[in-house]
């Protein structure tokens, strides 16, 4: 069997928001996809969810409305692992962030997955070595990242065990290339990948400046959206500093700022516990700032990442 | 005089990349500009670049071909901080991040500045009260912190004194948002403000997983552009994890993830220093992978900024 762009099947595994996600991007690109979830009522909730985001998708523009609605034809609600796993060429794990589950997960589908089955792990950070650590041949196991919502964000980090097989690498990414997605694969394993690791950075700091009562939630919101992120979204931190200080490049930008960076980073919040008292004070601040309803916030989400990725292929293709 | 939203000249000082930007911005915008720049050579070749990058406004759909032109002929390039401090209603700072050269120029400026006149440092992490410490009659004086570049960006950070008043900080955001621009304001000034922080906590962890051998300088940049930068640039960090677990808002993601972001946080980089060895690491690594001319990486970051701005716009005009 050679590889293919095209699996006959994919299997989710966990239907929360993730899992959710990665069916939406499969049904959407026509693809046959099989949901199981231990918890019965979330995988019958699962098909509606997953209608309504693949659906959501053609509104955005981000999908064909007759290939979703061919794909939602073939999207199964499978009774029991041996039905979600069998026959899929990629079993995607979505359940919670616990290791012993995805540990004993993991130990199961090998004993049912199909030989030349790419498994995968949808860990936010966890080390692969130790997600697949019970499966005996781990060739063909990696974890693959996707970001939420999985439908819309482009990125996804591979980390391959060291064990994994360039041909089960070659096959994940033909795979998520397939989808639209952009794997970026990281060299080496450490706790949480790269995007947890900026993000936990990003956060910290962000929870800090709003305890810390040098700016509001929403306020802090709108600065780093319209202002670092925008900026980094154009262009990474690395090709931004590059390009912030004229004609001299990173050289001459250090020269400038790195004594103002320095002394900022001496002065960042350095704390690794975020206590119960500074969770309720957070959580209330949140809630104040966003009291709306969810599903009307994530749609508008939603509608501004939809429309970036459109800015961002435009710009694109004007330079092709 | 009541304040008006358009100002009868805007002085900037410094006529390096920064002050270019907000020449670049004003000019779009069709107000008279005078630059002055104590190095004579910098002033010269700053009517050249405020022009290049005013038109390149314009090829980028973000600015008006006559008023562009109409403004370009408006540009002075001052011989002498009296000449372009005379009657400008704002007077923008955009020296180099030297605390004492800053608190010099405003005791200057400060005499002979007219009385209305807004006086703004475009400083990206100073104390506004060190900044105008020589200055006697605070009331005018603000931080006025513009991100790289100042004409694309839409976030301005606003850093008050603890004597600006009510009216000069009104007539800083009158003019700031007749720019186009969106005007944020701190409650108390902290190093870094809070761009410069949000940006140091990114940039060091990012340059850790690069001198750390865990990902490549350009797949850095893409896995933070094409992830969490792009979902930031949808909603701030705070709304992002509101919307990261479902239906349960932040409570639920802080019960699914807080243990994996502690992780994380207890794991992040913590040094503040970049040893010289590790600058002459970090800058090879940032040259090998933009081998390009800067001039062409700047203008597809801009290419990408004004298709995602443009973007953005689109999603906020659907919903009203």
């Amino acid at each position: 069997m050679t590889a293919g762009a095209i699996p006959t099947k994919v299997a989710v595994i966990g239907a929360g928001d993730i899992g959710c996600g990665w069916g939406a991007l499969c049904v959407a690109a026509g693809w046959p996809v099989a949901v199981y979830d231990t918890g019965g009522h979330a995988a019958d909730a699962a098909i509606d969810t997953v209608a309504r985001r693949a659906r959501a998708l053609v509104a955005l523009d981000r999908a064909a409305h007759g290939i979703v609605e061919r794909g939602l034809l073939e999207v199964q609600r499978a009774r029991s692992l041996l039905q979600v796993v069998r026959d899929a060429d990629w079993v995607i794990e979505a359940i919670s962030e616990d290791l012993t589950a995805k540990q004993k997960l993991f130990e199961a589908v090998e004993q049912v997955a199909a030989p030349s089955a790419v498994l995968s792990s949808s860990s936010s950070g966890l080390p692969p070595s130790e997600i697949f650590g019970r499966v005996l041949d781990r060739t063909r196991c990696l974890v693959i990242h996707p970001l939420n919502p999985p439908e819309l964000m482009p990125l996804v980090e591979l980390v391959p065990c060291p064990e994994t097989a360039e041909r089960q690498m070659d096959q994940a990414q033909e795979y998520l290339r397939a989808l639209g997605r952009i794997p970026i694969t990281l060299k080496k394993a450490v706790p949480g990948y790269v995007v947890g690791r900026v993000a936990a950075a990003v956060w910290r700091e962000c929870i800090d400046l709003v305890l810390g009562g040098v700016i509001g939630v929403s306020d802090l919101d709108r600065a780093v959206s319209l202002g670092p992120a925008l900026g980094w979204a154009a262009a990474g931190p690395h090709l931004t500093y590059h390009l912030g200080a004229g004609a001299g490049g990173v050289p001459m930008f250090l020269q400038h700022l790195l004594r103002s960076f320095e002394g900022w980073w001496a002065d960042l919040a350095r704390w690794d516990k975020l206590e119960p008292e500074q969770q309720r004070a957070l959580v209330m601040a949140i809630e104040r700032a966003y009291a709306g309803q969810l599903p009307a916030l994530r749609e508008a989400r939603d509608r501004r990442l939809g429309a970036i990725l459109q800015g961002l292929e435009k710009a694109r293709e004007e330079t092709t």
